[in-house]
């Protein structure tokens, strides 16, 4: 018979999923220049030029054997090396290959995250707003994931909630900073107080809680800051990255778990997520993307188009009288809707052919998202249209 | 904390990892060409050269934002288009692409074939030789493997054993032809017998029993035959494909799942497999090589040196009056040791710098495996250094 918890998930079909499908059907319909699609994140520049002459290259220079032969289960040893060198020089943390882990992208991180530092019956604490595939990646895991209110006003932690929440069961917290939906960036000074009430809860509790750190879009950073990183600031932190958004290679699915060196077993906890793999059915991600990614080194796409989208959306948005957060970020803006219910609200402005996603399925209702990683003369075009919609709806 | 039960598995360590590392350890003391690795499993010929084109062309004619990124969470829909051809006419079973889901390889194959038809308690019938890794493979879902011992005189199923083992508990039957480690094929009139039971057997119960059918060396078959297609026998299958082995491109991770179109759900069974993958961390194999496979078409390595190595060995271990079943496909011969104990046999066996696995990890203790994907000229050299330690030890 199959599986009727899995089939049960069908019905619970993914909200941004739809609309993305509704996207590409309206296209069909009136040419998809014309939809202001900004359901998806899906990155909208290439890939690094030295990412592609490195793949061309491995192919001139190496043996297919060389190339497509199984790696290690931890993954390909100079890829790991590599790893370790420049987090260490980037970062100021002194990882060795130890504590690298290859993974097939931030869900596979995540995957073997969840896992390593919990038991089916712990709790997982997030922050609201959040991705929503968070809920189904802990669920399969037995873990229970619990949920701190948004701070609608910077998007930051409302640590009075947060600490409200704390309690012996919970053995992880999980963020994501750049944050999406919302943009943001937690500060240095949202990090301090973070590690600092997590240091006092794992003496109170006599046991480890682990910050479980997902960072695909940790370089996309805007007006020349850097992400503040949060291995840093908390010893016990599992950074899990992705090359899907910084090198914009989400088909490829490639990335990395780095152990904090000063974290509990940091020596062992990449050969245990080695065997956390066998039972979910990871092997590694592919032997050709994992020599590419040290054979590029530290490149990123060219990713300023964000910004500049960034930058005219949110002053639209500022001018039409929307509350809104000036995202730090990524590529997503999460404003606050015209009205109470942004399901409402997201649907009247699809008669515009504008494709927002409500916020409701980041934990945040009446909330939006735009995902602006389009081109920016798509943007441009858009504007008028939205502010026809919220004069024609709203005012 | 870090979650015991994960921990607990790093002391069983894999017999045939733990071999592989002491030949690469014995290599660098006497040259890796003097070790007689029979360890591992990897293959030894490299993949088509019609692959390395294919992804040359794809670096050349494709934009590296079609290359790159994101694939639908089933897979890409030209390589399940592809597949669906490729299989319908090669095994006359009529798929279609829904039928078809990507998955990233063996392991991955399974993991979502074990959560698609069974539940936590649910039993798992394997048979015995079998690939030491179903055992975690499966743990992790919660169901129950049991093992059907072997018929060590041909190694195909005794089904006499298999019939007093079913049960209404049974949701599932793992089959492996050609077999790791045993080299042989199962027979049509074994796959005939199997579904002839397994079809009485669902009456009966009023419930699905599938056949997960594990395929990755299907197109490694000696004597210029062909592996009967268990799907073609019994339409509860599902078939799983790695391109590890005929291909070559073990560290690629790409296989994929095929639905018998007359399975139950067939039409939405992809669909939920996509629901799986959420909860395990798999999303989808590298989209290059997705790209790749169909591109590419139905092309094989050139096997012929693993057909001609298990003559050799064949031959020779018949000379020196072992119990062995020859071969008929992959890359193993699995013979009785010439004591006991397989362990104490393999363990003289290193002293000459022979090094093989003994039955036990693979369920069927007092026999031995031999993988052959290496050299000819090696295994030609071991040949006298095999005789010299069946002759010194043994007689």
């Amino acid at each position: 018979m199959i599986n009727e918890q899995y089939k049960a998930m069908l019905n619970g079909k993914s909200v941004i999923r739809e609309l993305a499908e509704y996207a590409t059907a309206r296209g069909k319909e009136i040419g998809y220049e014309n939809v202001f699609d900004y359901t998806l994140g899906n990155p909208s520049v290439p890939c690094p030029e030295e990412y592609t002459k490195a793949v061309l290259d491995i192919y001139k220079e190496m043996d297919p054997m060389a190339i497509h032969g199984y790696s290690p289960s931890l993954g390909n040893p100079q890829a790991r090396e590599y790893l370790a060198k420049e987090l260490s020089e980037r970062f100021g943390i002194p990882y060795e290959t130890k504590h690298i882990f290859m993974t097939s992208g931030a869900a596979s991180s995540l995957a073997h995250a969840f896992r390593l530092v919990t038991k089916p019956g712990d709790e997982i604490i997030g922050f609201a707003p959040f991705f929503p595939e968070y809920r189904p990646y802990i669920k399969d895991t037995g873990a229970i994931f619990k949920i701190v209110p948004p701070d609608t006003s910077d998007f930051q932690i409302q640590f009075e909630e947060f600490e409200k929440m704390l309690n012996p069961n919970v053995s992880a917290v999980l963020i994501n900073s750049p944050n999406n939906p919302s943009g943001v960036i937690y500060s240095e000074k949202t990090l301090e107080r973070l590690a600092s009430i997590l240091e006092a809860k794992q003496k109170e509790y006599g046991h480890d809680i682990f910050i479980i750190s997902d960072e695909p879009y940790r370089e996309i950073a805007f007006d020349g800051k850097t992400t503040p990183y949060p291995s840093k600031f908390y010893d016990n932190t599992i950074s899990c990255y992705s090359y899907s958004k910084g090198m914009s290679l989400p088909g490829e699915r490639i990335g990395y778990m780095a152990f904090n060196p000063k974290c509990t077993d940091a020596d062992i906890d990449a050969v245990i997520c080695g065997q956390i793999s066998r039972g979910i059915g990871h092997n590694c991600p592919s032997a050709t993307q994992q020599i590419a990614i040290y054979k590029t080194g530290f490149k990123l796409s060219d990713t300023s188009v964000y910004e500049t989208n960034a930058n005219l959306i949110y002053d639209q948005l500022v001018e039409l009288g929307f509350e809104v957060v000036k995202p730090q970020g990524t590529f997503y803006i999460f404003p606050k809707a015209l009205e109470e219910d942004a399901n409402v609200f997201c649907k009247k402005a699809m008669k515009y052919d504008l494709l927002m996603v409500p916020g409701d399925t980041f934990g945040c209702p009446g909330y939006f998202r735009m995902a602006y990683c389009i081109d920016t003369d798509k943007v441009k075009r858009s504007l008028p249209v939205l502010k026809k919609f919220v004069e024609e709806e709203y005012k």
